[in-house]
């Protein structure tokens, strides 16, 4: 019963969340109980204050880099967002334009052609611990999060699933690039099929070799290591900027919203 | 009196937004009357619709490329976000964290420090203009930005102004980077002079031969000079991702924000 409690707390927050919501239409869309707002404390001068809005988008920016911690003043405002329609409407903005980028280039239909997908928080998504575990206000705490991630039940990001089978149905192949250990390769193969991802060309973590690289050079050497095979990297998805900036990032890159935690 | 008629409805504009806005006060922050609510057509899913928060975000992380116009339906959002409290804020989060990134590196007071600024919508703000042409909702207009520009009367972006003073306050010098042409030196020297920017190492226009460049093509190439002459580019800032993406970006980039237009 203990390891179940995030999912109840998840549970409840979903249900307050919706539950009232549906009953409340604007637009045709649901409304959440809370509208994100600003939490604000100063204005437009160069004195220190957290609007939260702006320190959102300079996190989603890259102007704002390697973070700790979201601000103690933004983590209900981050919460909002995360289990609230605005992030579900900003991925599906993201993914929307690269399901359309994906068809308007030509596939050579010799497998060649990959998608590079990121794990966490881009293919999987990792809400239901953070919802339990103060939103990124809490510090990284690297022992319960390997807890969670080794249930094994992280849900899909809707909107990427989405794109991965349209990508597939158009001919790409699919390679998971991610930070995690070899250690959890079975692990994170398990929660990828129990997902919904059931195809994929490469699934590629980090070996010990690997532990204290940043993930952005990491990242860079498995692409470079992809091209020299062949590859021809199309698309690359992440959540964090170290997942699409570097060296042999493809033809093109997307970042999906992560305002809950930084990865250099 | 034909020529003043932008600023007279800019000024009704702010007049009427700030002056009803003063009287209402949420947090220690005056409300705008219309307060910036997302238009939505979709859900979170593959379809086609307009959710003017996600646009903009999708925009700001150069996830959505090449477009041409502001959405139709997005161009009262857009308007209330360039004329109102948001803009400013997010204009603010970004010239701080410039601003502390510039106060923490060693500058070795040879003259070699420079930052690079860009100047429209970056230091300069044709808000002005956007205000009486639609917000980037009307197609661009080449005849008339120009006609605009060559009064000379833009304003600064406050925000940029701040970071430019503090950064030649701890011994940077400014080069100033542009896709405005080289016929146009006098005039944006007088606007910048006006504006209050009165100190610059190089103010840099495209020449003849650079007119068909790609922004991003165009400033590498320049940025690359400077680097030839024995600068270091310790920082760049600009609200196009041509102006910091490329070669020579510098050891740091800044984004500033702009719903108004694209630049590749």
């Amino acid at each position: 019963m203990e390891r179940s409690s995030p999912f109840l707390l998840l549970a409840t927050i979903f249900s307050a969340l919706y539950c009232h919501a549906s009953s409340i239409e604007h637009g045709g869309l649901p409304l959440p109980i809370h509208p994100i707002r600003p939490k604000s404390g100063s204005g437009g001068k160069l004195l220190e204050g957290i609007s939260c809005n702006s320190w959102r988008l300079a996190v989603e920016t890259n102007n704002l880099r390697n973070w700790k911690t979201v601000p103690a003043e933004c983590g209900d405002y981050v919460g909002h967002y995360l289990l609230g329609q605005y992030y579900r409407q900003d991925s599906s903005y993201v993914t929307l334009e690269a399901a359309k980028y994906g068809e308007s280039i030509n596939r050579t239909g010799d497998g060649k052609d990959i998608w590079v997908f990121d794990i966490d928080e881009t293919t999987l998504s990792n809400a239901p611990y953070y919802a339990a575990h103060g939103f990124g206000v809490q510090p990284y705490n690297e022992t319960s999060f390997n807890a969670w991630v080794d249930t094994g039940k992280a849900p899909a990001l809707p909107e990427s699933l989405v794109l991965y089978n349209r990508l597939l149905s158009l001919g790409f192949k699919v390679v998971f690039l991610t930070g995690r250990g070899e250690m959890r390769r079975e692990v994170t193969r398990k929660n990828l099929r129990a997902a919904g991802y059931r195809n994929w060309e490469k699934l590629l973590l980090r070996q010990p070799s690997d532990v204290h690289k940043p993930a952005v050079v990491f990242k860079s050497e498995q692409r470079a290591k992809l091209v020299k095979q062949g590859y021809r990297i199309q698309g690359n998805i992440g959540d964090q900027w170290s997942d699409i900036l570097g060296t042999d990032i493809g033809s093109r890159t997307f970042k999906l919203p992560d305002p809950v935690y930084y990865v250099s």
